[in-house]
């Protein structure tokens, strides 16, 4: 992994950065077993919130890596909302997600790969807070390969 | 409150009888002044998961009655779907909720009352399961009523 530097070749936009710290997190899902989808919530470009699928381990659909990355900022900061904070993830959000966002007030979300299917970018209406910044494509094949290649390993084991 | 009986005049539906239970949860979110809003989660006739509003005491947006209802359900059935279930919950669920019952998979959904700014019925697509069936409007008046004067009361204490 690159590190942000001033000096010309090696500086990596915040962008690329933060996705680079969320496909650590999706990493870390792999090797629980889980989809492999990361996330981090940066405040003033500083981490303050990680997560990643926790689905099987918890035994719990719905603890998707966005929910675990918001829940454990605003834990962090101690208020409600991330009005002026920028979610990372490797995945389009889900539709849950993308409504938890709603109600946290994100400023921002980043995310890597599309997911043409269960995104909510399929839905024709706005579903994240009027405020909210959306921007997809971020390491986009890194993010969508992790998890391309997990459902290929699933399908091998099963076949 | 009255119960189910079958000699005639006290007879009350089965979606009169647990949306009472899911009043009964929104009554205790309003006795810790939370917004009052109740759910429960019922399998063959039987209340297997309770939940209700936990928004402030939790510090955490997404804390709603659904989503404490949705997870109790399955971690007391040990399982991740909810199928055969039914959700009751006292207002028209979030579009974060819905899309949380479409990854639980949830048999049917039975809400009080109407929530037309906020509720998922705004959107003009499908965001629960394909299978999911959606009726609203059980004890409308009362579900509505409590939330509505949990705000009225706000107002005026700020007044």
């Amino acid at each position: 992994m690159r590190y942000v530097s001033f000096d010309g070749e090696d500086t990596i936009s915040p962008d690329d950065f933060f996705m680079a710290e969320a496909l650590r997190e999706a990493r870390l899902a792999l090797a629980e077993d889980e989809i492999p989808i990361g996330a981090v919530v940066v405040c003033q470009g500083k981490i303050i919130g990680r997560g990643h699928n926790l689905t099987e381990r918890l035994n719990d659909v719905s603890a998707h890596a966005e929910m675990q990355a918001l829940t454990a900022a605003t834990n962090y900061i101690g208020g409600k909302y991330l009005k002026d904070c920028t979610l990372y993830v490797t995945m389009e959000p889900c539709v849950m997600c993308a409504g938890a966002s709603y109600w946290f007030q994100v400023g921002k979300i980043v995310f890597g790969a599309y997911d043409t299917k269960l995104g909510f970018g399929r839905l024709n209406q706005k579903i994240t807070h009027p405020k909210t910044i959306i921007t997809g494509g971020i390491r986009e094949n890194e993010c969508g390969e992790l998890v391309r290649n997990f459902f290929k390993k699933k399908r091998e084991r099963k076949g």
